[in-house]
């Protein structure tokens, strides 16, 4: 039997995400995100196909590198206009019972203090269904619309990242004491002031001097995503995730980077199966092998290269637009820290032209496809989660809502039948639903700041 | 016949908010605050009830002033646990269709462009029932959990936050033109870029250089409510703010301050229309007077005058545990700057006690309830409405929901006989059901930085 195969809906409150152009499909409702009813139907959808969750990515900068200007991404709604992912959720949450909620947020623009409870509000109203993507972000955009003049140097990010991440696993662990809360009506006791405590931080970026506002919620800290693939986001991906997202080209390369991560998990007294690998994919899928290429030829029409392009600059920091279409393009510069780009920059040598790059660009998007029946696609995903050792996948949309109807009609029977994937949802938490407990385990460094009973308290 | 009275619920993403105490009433149900269904029944209900809209108070700080210390607040939970309020409404939103939802935000502590983002989706996702509460703060608690050393002084605040409305103002009506998203999907072109335009500001406190990520949501710049009642803060109010809310002990006085509000608005080129007022206000009602008073005496034992102090201490900035219980309180040294913390402390000279303060407090706060059957509630908010000028009231929660339960099916019915309440909601969004329009009149200083077309484009 196979190994069970977890799955995410990948997904922006924008038009554009992944695969560019399609919101001009005729069938194509992406233009709707502004409504709540899009993303409350969109949740249902999700649930009634076992989904295990939502995955929300988010950035907050415009994609201007190619021709140094945003105008191409505000023509073909490259990832803009883009609203708060975050405020998605409560509505979606509303409306299911089991769903998770991934949420991208870039820790160098939001407080930390205001942060952390959003996230524990988050987790409350989900009850215990919330994720957290942690990003440090490498858009000079955002940097600039965030009230500095450039982004941070890409390791001294992860250095503040690491001085973060113990700010709010303090205010998220270390502050409520488990029992603090006793909601005793007859003695007028809400909670035992001696069993909550401040946070005193003082670091080299933040200082904070006060208790977390909001009491603990079900996971007290949300599920840990991270995606950072370089040296130094590897390392703080093995150090603080519990799921891991990546892209890439081959089962070898991808089983290269997976044993990687575990192996440093590893490393760091952590189990190998703390971290769970999710690989982005891409699904066209129909009754049959040829109905799919039929219903890919079909999507194609309407996918934009040129816009893959505006998006493919932003993230590798190259202006494409100041090379002939047919010159070598000098990738060795390339600033990019996203394991996507970074696969294929190292894919891509000095050969490369944006005349290549153009063609090699599939339904908008650098991220090809996987097309065919449900026969077909229940078998790649089999192949992939056992060779490459992935734990499931995070699904690009591509004509939505058909995509995630036409893959829960056929594939996830399929993929049921071949004892893949789970036939109900286990209860509980989104993290006892992928680690059979609701708080972060011993081994991991969120531990050394849990709170002891006998603590001094706030008083 | 009366002029039309406006109707928020007036709440808080916590426990206790201006009643102390009664959520140890056996009906009570706010300790289910961390619950989305009953925030989606409570919104129900309100629509029910045609209100205009639920108002949500928020602190990011603690009570610490009585004794120097949290626990007290703590142990009474006076709002405290207080989650993020602004999760609540896309939630609410789904289940509701006019309803209004205001939302205290402390733009001390939220980054300005990330902020703005937030609003307009929130805009967006409620098609335009969006309102926000511009407070600066006055806890040195919330200073200190958010990286300050103490808070700035009092009208710096308010410079500063004249500052950020003018950031937000360009964010929200100077970056993309009306008419820029044309979604056509035969040509490809979401939006055209030659009509989105870069706000560029670089002020003492803040800088940025970016369009809006947002489209244009449908108000635009969300409702604007504002509650400061100093000088420095009304001259913010009248220029700035759409609906002010008040608190106040005689309709006399609050007269005063409502054409004070108006006379400055006036003299700022605005309409004395402009501005609605509303007051706060607490209601227990029943069928009868005696039966009102009954339920308002069964209540009462469940109210924490103790708890009100740690409020009342926090508000006025002055640790009545210094004195002995009939020593008196020195209130000339109150930093108070909230309206009714003022009009407490005018009314409060050097005699006050904590002993007398105490026995001051009703239903666990320095608000006096109204209480009646539902023809003494009618008569007395119809002559409030006409005596003091005011446009409508924020009406607290005693025992929740039934307080409201007992408001909409007593006194509306009653209001409306009067003519006083409307009968169904008018159409569209908060703004319009409130001044027949859709964006902010030319007369508002946010006209100041409307984009007009022709201007320079982001490229």
């Amino acid at each position: 039997m196979p190994k069970e195969i977890h799955l995410n809906a990948f997904d922006m409150n924008c038009v554009g995400h992944i695969q560019q152009g399609l919101w001009t499909h005729p069938r194509d409702q992406s233009t709707r995100y502004r409504e709540l009813q899009y993303w409350t139907d969109y949740a249902r959808r999700l649930e009634a196909g076992l989904f295990d969750g939502i995955f929300f990515a988010d950035v907050v900068g415009v994609y201007d590198v190619l021709g140094a200007s945003p105008d191409a991404a505000v023509n073909g709604a490259v990832q803009v206009p883009v609203n708060d992912p975050t405020l998605l959720i409560p509505a979606m949450a509303a409306v299911t019972q089991h769903l998770g909620f991934g949420v991208t947020a870039n820790l160098t623009y939001e407080a930390p203090f205001l942060f952390a409870r959003r996230m524990s509000t988050l987790d409350h109203l989900t009850g215990g269904r919330i994720g957290w993507n942690i990003v440090t972000g490498y858009l000079d955009s955002a940097a600039r619309a965030n009230g500095l003049s450039g982004q941070t140097a890409h390791d001294d990010r992860y250095d503040l990242a690491d001085e973060y991440m113990a700010l709010v696993y303090q205010l998220w662990e270390g502050s409520w004491e488990d029992g603090a809360v006793v909601r005793d009506r007859s003695r007028g006791i809400y909670a035992d002031p001696t069993r909550v405590h401040k946070v005193h931080h003082k670091g080299l970026q933040y200082q904070l001097d006060a208790m977390h506002l909001s009491e603990p919620s079900p996971q007290r800290t949300p599920l840990l995503y991270q995606a950072g693939s370089s040296t130094r986001g590897s390392r703080f991906a093995a150090t603080h995730a519990e799921c891991v997202f990546l892209n890439g080209q081959s089962q070898a390369g991808v089983q290269q980077i997976v044993q990687g991560i575990r192996s440093q998990a590893v490393a760091q007294g952590r189990a190998a199966g703390d971290v769970k690998v999710f690989l982005g994919a891409t699904i066209v899928t129909a009754d049959t092998d040829a109905q799919a290429q039929e219903k890919f030829a079909e999507y194609e029409r309407y996918a934009s290269s040129e816009s893959a392009l505006v998006h493919a600059a932003a993230s590798m920091g190259i202006d494409f637009a100041k090379y002939d279409i047919d010159e070598p393009i000098d990738t060795g510069k390339s600033q990019a820290i996203v394991s996507n780009v970074e696969a294929m920059t190292r894919s891509a040598g000095p050969q490369w032209t944006r005349r290549k790059l153009l063609e090699k660009m599939v339904l908008g998007s650098r991220q090809a496809p996987w097309v065919g029946s449900a026969q077909t696609i229940a078998d790649t995903m089999i192949t992939w989660s056992e060779q490459a050792g992935v734990d499931g996948f995070n699904l690009s949309r591509t004509v939505v809502p058909e995509c995630f109807d036409d893959f829960i009609s056929l594939v996830v029977p399929r993929l049921q039948e071949r004892g893949a994937y789970k036939t109900a949802y286990a209860p509980g938490t989104l993290r006892r639903k992928l680690f059979r407990q609701d708080r972060l385990p011993a081994s991991h460094p969120v531990a050394q700041y849990r709170v002891t009973p006998g603590q001094p308290s706030t008083g």
